[in-house]
C-alpha cells in the first residue's frame, strides 16, 4: 500500500504498532522471570496483561478504520527486543542480582519510550483522519504507556538504583 | 566486564548511547536528503551536527568516569535505523512526498525517544555515582534531544500532517 495520504500512514503506523505491541507479549514474560525485586517482577505481570488488552483494543481501532492489522513486522521492536534478549544471555548470570533489575528497567523503558512515540504519532494522525474514537482509544493507551514508564522510574528510584550503588561500595554482598 | 554496580551499569549504558549515537550520524543524511520540505531537511542537518557534537561530549563523560566507549553495538538503534530504511527502501518512490516527510518524521520521534530514554537512565546513575559533571553533560544532552523532539512535532503540526491529510482527499495534486 504507498502512503499517499496521512490516512495510509495511520494505517502504515497502526500495523507497526500491533506487531511491536506482539513482540511485548512475547518479551515480557522473560523479563518477569528475571527479575530478583518481587514488585518489579509484578510489574512486568501488570503490564503483560495490561498489553493483552491494548491489542484488543488496537484490533477495534482497526475495525474503525476499515483495515486490518496485517504481516508488517516491526523491526524497531526487533532490535529493541534483541537487546533485551542480550543483556538476559549474556549478563544474567553474572551480574549483581539488583545491579540486573535495574539494567531490566532501563531496557523495558526504553520500549515505553518507543510505545509513547507510536501512540503519539498514531493519536495525531487519528485525529486529522477524523477517526475521533479510534484517536480516544489511542490516547487511553499512551496514558497507560507513560504511566508504566513513570511506574517504571519509581521503582528505580525506591530502592533498587540505590541499593545497586551499594553494591558496588561492598556495603551489601 | 559483568555487571556488578551502577558503576558497572553506567558504563554499560554509555556505551551504548555512544554506539547508538554513532549510528545516528549516518542515518541522519539519509534522512536529510530524502526529506522533501526544506525546514524538515534543514532540521535533520541541524540535528545531525548536534549530534556530532553529543559524541564528543561523550567522549568527556567516558574520561570523567574512568573507561573507554569500546565496541558494543546498540541492537536497539540498529533496528530503528532498519525501520527507517525500510520507509526509505520501500516507500519513498511510490509516496506523496508530503505523506514520506511526516513518516519521516515519525521515524525521527522513535529515535529520539529511545535516546530520551537512554539519556535519562545515565543521568540518574551517573549521580547516583557521584559523577556530577558527567551527570550534568548528560542532562544538557538530555534537554537537546527533547528540544529535537519537539521541533520534530511542532513542524509536523504546522502543515505536514495537514498537506498530508489533503493530499487523501484529493485537495492537492
Amino acid at each position: 500500500m504507498p502512503l499517499k495520504s496521512l490516512n495510509d500512514l495511520l494505517e502504515h503506523e497502526l500495523k507497526d504498532i500491533y506487531s511491536a505491541e506482539r513482540q511485548i507479549t512475547r518479551a515480557l514474560p522473560k523479563l518477569a522471570k528475571a527479575a530478583t525485586d518481587p514488585k518489579l517482577r509484578a510489574a512486568f505481570e501488570k503490564h503483560l496483561e495490561e498489553t493483552k488488552g491494548q491489542i484488543e483494543q488496537l484490533d477495534q481501532v482497526f475495525e474503525m478504520i476499515g483495515a486490518k492489522p496485517g504481516r508488517k513486522v516491526c523491526l524497531a521492536m526487533q532490535g529493541l527486543v534483541a537487546e533485551g534478549e542480550e543483556l538476559l544471555e549474556k549478563e544474567a548470570e553474572k551480574a549483581d542480582p539488583t545491579t540486573f533489575d535495574a539494567a531490566l528497567i532501563a531496557s523495558a523503558q526504553r520500549v515505553e519510550h518507543y510505545e509513547i512515540a507510536a501512540y503519539g504519532t498514531a493519536r495525531t494522525y487519528a485525529e486529522h483522519c477524523g477517526f475521533k474514537d479510534a484517536a480516544r482509544i489511542l490516547q487511553r493507551i499512551l496514558d497507560q504507556e507513560s504511566k508504566t514508564n513513570e511506574a517504571l522510574t519509581k521503582l528505580a528510584e525506591s530502592g533498587i538504583n540505590q541499593q545497586a550503588e551499594q553494591a558496588g561500595s561492598g556495603a551489601s554482598a
